[in-house]
């Protein structure tokens, strides 16, 4: 893709002021790629608080205020909240001839559904999923080096406009990130099992470890004194907003539900091997996770463009 | 329990020369508490290593010459292991009045029944955990500072001698470790939750997702090229040794199989709530799951010695 300089932007809107949003924002100001900010949340306590760190300048009351006049727009609300604002925005949007619209959602087939319903020329609309997330979320965790030297990738549809799809790269890559291209479907299915199985696991295991912390008696008392040991790392990502991943995971259902069958299978070997005491069995399960992940991680971030 | 200093040891054996037992002589000998170590290691290389790395300075053959004349043995082999190496010391040690011996492994009740079937005196034996690993492991990986503040947990039996206990304590601690007695049933049942289930979780999902890299086509390659997403952090302890963790799973199966019990529970309320679209119950599903992290981590570590 280009590597071109970014054209700047005069107006902006920023739909949802939380962590992710807030952070392209602080960094597109950074980089002198976008001049005016015009931020919009449902959460007007948010909104204030994007407009006091300067990650927006000006808030709408209403989405489709945010939009008037902006010749780039950010979705970047939950991704279930996609079409609602779509179809809020929409009617502003249709007198802009050049306008960028971009989002930053984790799931696309259904983001890409509401744009095809809701926006006045979804060909202008480029998805884009920066894989730069954190446990936290928020204006306050905002940061202008959020993107930095990570992947964000971006979804065309088979319609997006060759010429918006190279604005939206060069939009990120003046944000920092390494950007490649993949095909929606396809997306949507390495996410369900590279992030959203992942945040599922964790959610499953911290309610399992924390629903026997509270249990009465000893045993409660002796978890809920422990920790380290595995538990930290492993439900670090449980930490995550929970609005946020009942989208997800209600935008990815299919390709979740398969993502769960494999871990269910792979739980019933280990429970299998140990309920029958089959040393060999265990040795090789837990040899096959290390290739496996290993296999996962070592080619990770190599093929951007 | 005393915070007197260690006296010191003239000679310690170390028996399995890893990352933990390795530590655990490398910061007692900086802390002048033991002045000579003896390792022993069925993996030769492995010993040598340790030799080089000054974490031993002799090495011996077998098991029974390293605790000869010792008055300090640490045991630091996979706990499957824990049985044929007390065998195989027991009759060297029959001669030693005041040796202290000490191990190191994730559970606890199995190793208690090998030391009293194998030990001449399993009065003088202190089970010890240290909550210090890492996905690492070997003498390359060991290091004086791993017990720096961490929690390290006594588990005396209710034969073990109270000077023994005391000793003990006062070794862990000069090691840099807070120390912490538990009841060694409750300890297992304990770590089942907030260790062992984390890693059959890790080790699941590496093993769900790493099959699903190397499957042929599209979808596969994909994974291949992305990460980060929570991936990472949530198989970190998925690196972790295969032989010492199937040792682990075996010695503590009673307890992990009640708490695979509980994220396999877990998993099928997210199944069935994915599958059938219901957004609140996901929704209430996650904050419990974050309300239950808390609840383990906040109270972590208040409560040592």
């Amino acid at each position: 893709m280009s590597r071109a300089p970014a054209p700047p932007y005069d107006r902006a809107a920023l739909l949802g002021t939380g962590l992710i949003g807030g952070s392209l924002t602080l960094a597109l100001k950074q980089a002198g790629v976008v001049r005016t900010v015009v931020g919009h949340d449902l959460d007007a306590a948010r909104a204030g608080r994007a407009l006091e760190r300067g990650i927006v300048d000006e808030v709408a009351a209403r989405a489709a205020e945010a939009v008037a006049g902006a010749d780039l727009v950010v979705l970047a609300v939950p991704v279930g909240a996609t079409l609602a604002v779509c179809e809020a925005i929409g009617p502003a949007l249709g007198n802009a001839p050049s306008v960028l619209v971009t989002d930053v959602g984790s799931t696309k087939v259904e983001v890409l559904r509401a744009i095809d319903r809701a926006l006045p020329f979804p060909d202008r609309f480029v998805g884009a999923h920066p894989m730069a997330g954190t446990e936290r979320s928020g204006p306050d965790a905002a940061s202008a080096a959020l993107f930095a030297d990570r992947l964000c990738l971006l979804t065309p549809a088979p319609g997006t406009r060759p010429d918006a799809l190279a604005a939206c790269a060069r939009l990120w890559q003046a944000a920092g990130a390494r950007v490649r291209q993949m095909e929606p479907a396809l997306h949507d299915q390495a996410m369900a099992l590279v992030s959203h199985l992942p945040h599922a696991a964790a959610f499953a295991l911290a309610a399992a470890v924390g629903d026997a912390a509270v249990e009465p008696g000893a045993s409660g008392r002796a978890i809920a004194g422990l920790s380290g040991g595995g538990f930290i790392d492993t439900t670090r990502i449980a930490a995550s907003d929970a609005v946020m991943w009942r989208d997800v995971f209600l935008s990815n259902r299919e390709a979740l539900l398969a993502a769960l069958d494999r871990l269910e299978r792979q739980l019933s070997l280990v429970r299998r091997a140990v309920a029958s005491g089959d040393g060999l069995a265990l040795v090789e399960w837990i040899e096959r996770a290390r290739a496996g992940r290993r296999a996962v991680l070592t080619t990770a971030g190599k093929d951007e463009t």
